[in-house]
């Protein structure tokens, strides 16, 4: 059950970007499974993956290909991570981009592989390349939807977005989708992620754009603080609205730039509105620090604690599980007598003591609500980190304990 | 259900040291909540408490007093923690420390306030000191069960355990009592842990003592990464056998020193083994490390992931997860084609992928088992790290979702 997240609506095609999906029963049965988004021969991407160093075979292979040339293909599949599988699981990922290069009469290094799954497991390549020939002859522009919920695993909702923005007199569309509920703590981007709009952007400008938006999108949300071997996130820019970012006013390429944050936080948030098993969806801010790094340490430790995610999910002001993780954190300047805590705007903690005002009814009906916000004022500096994340549900152990069974 | 672990039995007196346990209703009612530890005029005391920055109340007193004083009396308390109290709760503790100072005849100073249980509530310090006379009446050497038993807060066995050893020619007790079952990662002294021995110790002798066998004991366990504001860990050496550690030889010395590490593994693995909710207990070791930090790093995050305790939880050997978690731990030196992990001794990943000889059905028979090893082999240098950790059920949900209701 997903927080306040609806199914898509209103995707936008980008032109130049066409999209498929089909059943290929690599690990599901009677739902599709395997994706392929292809790119206009003169549009342009940017990416970024995991920073674990258990990078899976399709990551590597996709990093080694985009650092040669401009992808034309992205070959995307559910329900298998290949993964763990060594140089096996290498060879396999190969094998699909040649097949579809084949088919598709372009260059293997054009073609970029991802997967999400089960880790460890060797591809069943021979089902993946039968389904190719079905797949590449339903490319259309209008399947943004189709490929979103072709991506997903433990995902309840396909998560999709379009957003647009005139520039130069021209309206230019943002379209984005992204799969991911469960193993996510942002380590550059977490989850599989691809954002496409028609608007001209040189590459190093859309490297720009991508790493800016991901730390203030996907590198700000934590579901449970494990990192997968497969994250990824893409963003490709067909150019064919003939409208470029790279050479308009300031004004425009920041209202650019703005919207296309828009999308990435939205799909962020999707993330974890729609993470295993929870009920919350939570904003948790921590301001006043003396270091980015000291907030990020407490805003971190807070959302990553066990015994705050179960109190949340129990809508249980128990505050103290938050001071508690503010005490641990190993920030480098804590001054405990000037901490606050808030749950939305009811004070809990004032002078890193319960607050004399304390209302425990109050806070109990702010936790009571599916969405709210935990802010801790340090009072020792400027800095600030703002993340998103969720409680710790029966759900989530169930959902865990019995994904592979 | 705790994992293998059995009420205590054969508890030995230590000559030197009584204890007694009374109702004092402080939050718990029908079961005992308050306890004394009398410790003799010559006895010597050392004492290691939380990292945490919001140190509770009672642990700031302590520490005051003990920097002052050999403690006659620990007076301890369960149901109420008296942290995130600010000063009003400083006064509490120090009142309870006044109030049985009079009825003892001591200075205040030489009590030692312990306190375990909810954060941010003032301690009903009447109902306390109402209850003293009846406490002190009651001690005695023989109680160190019922000590045991009224310190407990979600604990489902009390946690005690006796252990001799001869110096000189005459036999000397050790025996410890513990509690502990969430918000337990230690960093220091997590939970509250009483060890006593009627051996001669010297104060630096016996403050070295504690500092190893706390390294190599509490701070090796972990449930939820979560460490309290309240821990501490006290050895008490109340020199009544005659017997010195300080001049005995060094074989003895030796051996009084593995005996002491036997009883504070015993107890920290106790503490592990009734966690909230546990149905395994799991001995996480990283050899071949680099450094002590990356094998500590990696066990850690091992440890405290979401995935691995779930499935293991499930009894899945999801071994993914693991090879997951060692990708993300940030250690500064893997060969990720080194990496080998084992479950007890199957092989399970080799060289960074899966086992050519991996057998999922042992690898299930290992994992089915209520204890079990993981072994992760970075060949990568001659360090390496022991923790003892258990796995993430639906009842640590439900508990810490329920507990305070």
């Amino acid at each position: 059950m997903a927080v306040n997240l609806n199914h898509p609506v209103g995707l936008k095609s980008v032109v130049g970007i066409r999209l498929a999906a089909v059943e290929a029963n690599l690990r599901y049965a009677g739902r599709p499974d395997l994706c392929l988004v292809e790119i206009s021969p003169d549009g342009a991407a940017a990416a970024v993956f995991t920073r674990n160093a258990f990078r899976a075979a399709p990551v590597l292979i996709a990093q080694q290909h985009l650092a040669d040339n401009m992808p034309r293909y992205l070959l995307i599949n559910a329900g298998n991570a290949n993964a763990g599988t060594g140089p096996p699981g290498m060879e396999d990922a190969v094998r699909c981009c040649q097949a579809l290069a084949e088919l598709a009469g372009c260059d293997t290094r054009e073609v970029l592989p991802f997967s999400t799954g089960v880790i460890g497991e060797r591809m069943p390549v021979d089902k993946l390349t039968a389904a190719l020939p079905g797949l590449k002859d339903r490319l259309s522009p209008d399947n943004w939807l189709l490929a979103a919920q072709a991506m997903m695993t433990t995902d309840t909702v396909p998560k999709a977005i379009s957003r647009s923005v005139v520039i130069g007199g021209r309206e230019v569309v943002i379209t984005g989708m992204a799969k991911g509920s469960g193993m996510i703590r942002p380590d550059m981007a977490t989850m599989l992620a691809f954002v496409a709009t028609d608007a001209i952007i040189s590459p190093a400008v859309l490297t720009d754009l991508l790493g800016d938006s991901t730390d203030r999108s996907f590198n700000r949300i934590t579901v449970d603080g494990d990192t997968s071997t497969n994250d990824a996130c893409v963003l490709i820019a067909t150019g064919a609205s003939g409208a470029s970012v790279d050479t308009c006013s300031p004004t425009e390429r920041e209202r650019f730039r703005s919207v296309l944050l828009e999308v990435m936080q939205y799909l962020a948030q999707a993330i974890v509105r729609d993470a295993e098993g929870a009920t919350k969806f939570v904003n948790i801010k921590v301001a006043g620090a003396a270091s980015d790094r000291d907030a990020d340490l407490i805003a971190y430790t807070i959302a990553h604690s066990p015994l705050v995610k179960t109190a949340l999910f129990a809508s249980d002001p128990n505050w103290g599980r938050v001071l508690a993780a503010v005490g641990r954190a190993g920030a480098e300047t804590l001054d405990i007598e000037r901490v606050d805590i808030f749950f939305d705007d009811v004070a809990i903690v004032r002078n890193g003591a319960v607050a004399t005002d304390y209302d425990e009814s109050a806070a109990e009906r702010v936790l009571a609500a599916a969405e709210f916000g935990v802010r801790v004022e340090l009072n020792s500096g400027g800095e600030q980190a703002e993340i998103w994340t969720c409680d710790l549900s029966h759900d989530y152990v169930r959902i865990n304990a019995e994904y592979r069974s």
